[in-house]
């Protein structure tokens, strides 16, 4: 890795801890290529970290997550100068290129402004390894002081709820037409989101859409935080100081509660449990690629000697030494 | 559990190869609950399996799926009538069981006929463990001599992809409005299906969803197989002999390009990777909550006296004798 020899693991925890951004490039950079180095600097940083107040945004592409980012971040910019991280997670996609970095030129905005730091992070067809990767770029982005960071996932699925699952507070992002999402939310499949966004408010649906979803969220009358909904336009910035408040009252709310230190502790063990999980899931698929016994095992089921779920208990054992009647 | 004793290994499996209603009702029911004697009667049954061609359909919730399903059954009953088998993968859901019952019904309408068999399975908060009784439940009903199995799930997402990831053949169901799933085509987020079904095409949308469609499929050119995109609808059944013809022409070119033992193959070593990540997550889970020593390191990492990632490595070592620098 060119560059590589640079750094030791003081400096990079120190450049971090003092808000360097080339520090915390190569960071997040070694972090995703799941480098020593990295978790070394992590691990030194993370007993300072805690600071950062982290927002999750999800939804369907094409909703205009990135240009409502962009819309808040000079927001807080403007009124207080916060210092502001964006972890931008992109979906792999063979053919999308062109239309996700249109929509990221938004954020580009901010690029010359040194109190924010922006990070695209790609799959790399490991969705498992991003949520690692996510967690640790979010850990060193605290650790560099910003004070609050915005974690933007495309989907709704459970791979995206693992990498926003560390959010403090998940705004879901829609726009007139997102009837599956809409479907979803009513079917009790996708999971209620702290708040809403129904961007692209100049739609003649928009109307229709806000009150659908309000009579969806309305049939669970147990929640003790109704989700406020609010129509906004990103790319002419309009409500945009609304839902700003909405989450600030979200986050005041889960403060007032006493729900956000339990919050926390129950997302940072969720994390660990995703990322071990990836790791055990990782372990395997390499165990199964090299290993000539188990690729016999593989084969056996192909040619009906072996059943899969037989198979599935031999190659636990081999690999983790599970007892097969577990 | 009643009536477990009424069955035997032997008996079981006996049961199941005779297309008995019962056994099969029961061995599925002892799948869900992973009891022993299921597994036995799987493996016992395992070497006979192979015969069922397998359609899985998937698509956003409220699309008209398993009206679909439930005209396609009709048709294939009328006209030859094969033997056919039909899993339906409930989501969980806190607040949605009538409307997801009110859509089964229209399957209740092959409830009398002996020669379908229909069974509903409840995600139960794993959907990883409902990937495996999903595979268990298609090797019964092979095993029982169901010719023709549909896999219905709800959501695009990964796991719904790992629940019908064994099925040869994947039909998309969008309807009107489903914006976000051809925003996730669009994206490259949403696999590429083989067939793609337009329910309700009465409404005015349709048309403009086909074209869209199509436009999207046609950006990804490389591709032997260009997926046939049909108009339907299926409550008056209209077009659904269409779409049973596009999914044959699926299954001819599978065969004739020699691509469906390849398919089956890919299909089965990925079925068996995805039930024992599965398996291990729940190991991981189990591990993180009966062991006082990891709850312990999940304590350290609250306190911010141990990093996430440290704490996954210990965790990794504690319960799969995982080497820490793996």
């Amino acid at each position: 890795m060119a560059g590589r020899r640079d750094w030791t693991r003081e400096t990079l925890a120190a450049g971090v801890r003092d808000g360097d951004r080339r520090a915390l490039a190569r960071a997040i950079t070694l972090v995703e290529n799941r480098d020593e180095l990295a978790y070394a600097a992590v691990a030194d940083l993370y007993p300072q970290t805690g600071n950062t107040y982290a927002v999750g945004l999800t939804g369907p592409p094409g909703v205009g997550k990135s240009t409502l980012i962009s819309s808040l971040v000079r927001l807080v910019r403007d009124r207080d100068g916060t210092q502001v991280g964006v972890i931008s997670v992109d979906p792999s996609s063979p053919f999308s290129q062109g239309a996700l970095l249109g929509d990221r030129i938004r954020l580009a905005d901010h690029f010359l402004d040194p109190g924010v730091f922006i990070r695209s992070m790609g799959t790399r067809g490991h969705l498992g390894g991003l949520a690692e990767a996510t967690l640790q770029a979010l850990l060193l982005l605290d650790a560099a002081g910003k004070e609050l960071v915005f974690l933007e996932t495309v989907g709704t699925g459970q791979s995206e709820v693992e990498v926003i699952g560390i959010a403090d507070t998940v705004l879901l992002v829609l726009m007139p037409g997102s009837g599956d999402s809409v479907q979803a939310l009513k079917a009790g499949i996708m999971e209620i989101p702290d708040v809403i966004a129904i961007n692209k408010m100049d739609h003649p649906a928009a109307k229709t859409m806000l009150t659908e979803v309000r009579s969806i969220l309305r049939l669970d009358r147990d929640r003790d935080w109704q989700p406020p909904i609010v129509l906004t336009d990103a790319t002419r910035g309009e409500n945009v100081s609304e839902l700003w408040q909405k989450l600030l009252d979200h986050r005041a709310y889960l403060e007032e509660s006493g729900q956000l230190d339990e919050r926390r502790r129950r997302n940072l063990a969720g994390e660990v449990f995703s990322v071990a999980s990836a790791r055990a899931k990782q372990h395997i698929e390499h165990a199964v690629t090299d290993d000539p016994e188990l690729r016999r095992v593989l084969d056996a089921v192909q040619s009906r000697e072996l059943d899969p779920l037989t198979a599935v208990r031999e190659i636990l054992e081999k690999v983790f030494k599970i007892d097969r009647s577990a």
